[in-house]
């Protein structure tokens, strides 16, 4: 079934996938869903949110037992990382059916919408929506690298936007999720396994850095007189990879866009994303603050060296009067997950179903994650990843591999459903 | 004229104007500049590479006068940088018409192709297609953040492709060239002048910088498994900084394109542009040289302690097999324009005819010092600005000074057709 997704979104320069949320690729992946739904005779519904589910037997009855993923990918990501968890679910319930199995209770497969996150910038906007974590309010209003908001883009893709927010019906039809993943890291390579089972997954946020200066001619303008956001730029991106290494926590800056990005002119903005995430939320959390008082220079001292050195600015009365509105670092939480444990009984129920296979923590945030947070039994199982690359046009993961997750997965069903 | 443009391109949101070459907004501009030549009954052509030229009187008969400038911009540029040379231009005329001056020369006024560079990262385009400092094939295979090159751009705006090149026969008819320019940079609001002559361009250029890495998920790969150019960026955009001081130099890293550019990925790549210029050319050269060693840790010592502090790897059998091809930092220059001093002759009797205007030096480079390199007695006006802002949205001059220029310019015209 991967194979027949392998030519959607991809770009054939790289051979990473660009899969953004009711894009073309995204809505063309949808439509694979209803149909691989339709060929097996389950019941299709989109919930008010988005999200697609596929159902065996009728949830309207008795709560099921779900499994599946989503189909959206990071910009040039793999083709695994959603897709896997997707395919494996309706290959699962094909090997469940082939074994005669009859469960005892409603099964589901599951899309959720937008995990990733890549065009709005907030990951898992499918399932905080479902569950109530993110509001309808702001999540029409994010907007894309064009300046669409999600509200146009729904509306484009003939979805009323008016319809979003929790959904506590559609929520209690889950009476339990397993969520099938590419692992995303070497430790089954190290343990020598295919398949293991999810304990934890770290908490993690988003935060993005508005860095203000002044647009300015390069050629022209002495560089004392400059007020240039790129040298807050290149502070931030060393100290959030300083504070991230003393503190025990991983820290990215992945996501930069650089107002005019001219390359003869000293920009006037520079936006810049943080991804941090690690065991502990106050190591996280701590790793913020400094990065902001580094870069507003609260830290005395230490950012009094900076200012000398690159001519960077504080805010206030020292600041340029020709300086566009608004601070000279803003700093903006766009998502914030706290450590979530996953259901100890079902995760004992999952490993030994699945084969007595290892357990493992994660520092990936998935829609399991934001089920499990809303009290939802949700579980996960992940499947080898020979280089742990992920998010990349190399992530991969061998074909018995995939198999013995499905194979897993269907043992876990069955388990579940006895 | 300027308000009749006003509209052209310019971004609501911001102020700021978006005039890349051959976009829907420049054919229009283009279109206006056919109907300014029109209404005043000069004579168009347009050369084979994309320059627009209008003529009061012959050329073939004997080499003009030209006045005249550009009408694309740079993203978020400003409504002065390129226009009020040419709408000063058409007005400089209508003023010796109204004098009742009869010229003794052919007249030109000419708006050159793609001065900035915007859109295919090279400046002045159409001047060095015509003088030969820019081949046709490396010209026609730039390529615009889409992936367009300009031979299809070109294609696709009706132009024939191959027809770029050298085009002595149009770069004969030019006895001399005049450009009127908004300062950038406030010499004049100094000196308490309206308007200044050119003495010099200083030296200047553009070098790509690729810093290749491995693209990874944000919230799995440890710190020291990854290997992140945007750490690469953080040190050029401050050894740029730092070295630019210190040679006396400028140095700006104003355009940045990361990929795949997800808040939860580790980059895969990051494409740099650093603008450098300098009075002294060597100082440039040293910076750029200073530069590449710095980041392949070929300045011993100082680059070890960078490795240790960020895990920067070097090139070589070091580096991750898993990285991409290419090596890890790679400097290419786009442009160079050695050091341009104006026809000291020409010069003289252009301050003398504006009416005694002071003599400055500019950091910027302008088509008019492309002519002069090769050989075209050329002058440059320039017209004060308030704040010396450009190549933005707050790029200003006052409509009396914009007035003064225009007689200026129209003395001048005087001087070299009596």
């Amino acid at each position: 079934m991967l194979d027949a997704l392998a030519h959607v979104g991809r770009d054939p320069a790289t051979g990473g996938y660009n899969r953004d949320a009711w894009s073309d690729a995204d809505l063309e992946l949808r439509d694979w869903f209803a149909g691989e739904a339709a060929r097996r005779g389950l019941d299709l519904t989109e919930d008010r949110n988005g999200n697609l589910w596929a159902w065996w037997g009728d949830p309207a009855r008795e709560p099921g037992v779900v499994t599946g993923s989503h189909l959206d990918s990071v910009r040039q990501g793999g083709a695994y990382d959603g897709p896997l968890g997707v395919v494996s679910a309706f290959a699962a319930l094909d090997l469940l059916r082939e074994r005669g199995f009859r469960p005892s209770r409603p099964v589901g497969v599951v899309c959720f919408t937008d995990e990733e996150g890549a065009r709005f910038g907030v990951p898992c906007v499918g399932s905080r929506l479902l569950t109530g974590v993110l509001t309808p309010e702001r999540a029409l209003g994010l907007t894309d690298d064009r300046g669409d908001t999600l509200a146009d883009v729904l509306t484009r893709a003939g979805r009323d936007p008016r319809a979003l927010g929790p959904d506590p019906e559609t929520l209690a039809t889950v009476g339990a999720f397993v969520e099938l993943h590419v692992e995303q890291g070497k430790a089954l390579v190290t343990l020598d396994r295919p398949v293991g089972v999810a304990r934890s997954i770290w908490p993690h946020g988003r935060w993005r850095f508005d860095l203000r200066g002044r647009a300015d001619h390069a050629g022209t303008t002495r560089l004392e007189d400059r007020d240039d956001p790129m040298l807050l730029l290149a502070r931030l991106v060393l100290a959030a990879r300083d504070s991230a290494a003393r503190r025990d926590v991983l820290a990215t800056v992945g996501k930069v866009l650089v107002t005019p990005n001219n390359a003869n002119a000293v920009p006037g903005h520079v936006a810049a994303w943080l991804d941090a995430r690690g065991p502990a939320e106050e190591s996280v959390r701590a790793l913020v603050r400094e990065l902001q008082e580094h870069l507003t220079g609260g830290a005395p001292g230490e950012s009094g060296g900076h200012d000398r050195d690159h001519g960077v600015r504080g805010p206030g009365p020292g600041g340029s009067p020709e300086r566009g509105p608004g601070p000279v670092v803003e700093v903006r939480e766009e998502s914030w997950t706290p450590l979530v444990e996953f259901d100890a009984g079902l995760r004992e129920r999952v490993a030994r179903a699945a084969g007595e296979v290892p357990v493992l923590p994660t520092g990936a945030g998935h829609d399991a994650g934001i089920l499990a947070a809303a009290g939802v039994p949700a579980a996960m199982l992940f499947v080898r990843n020979p280089t742990g690359v992920s998010h990349s046009p190399e992530e991969h993961a061998e074909e018995a591999d995939c198999r013995a997750g499905v194979v897993a997965l269907a043992d876990v069903l069955e388990e579940l459903c006895r």
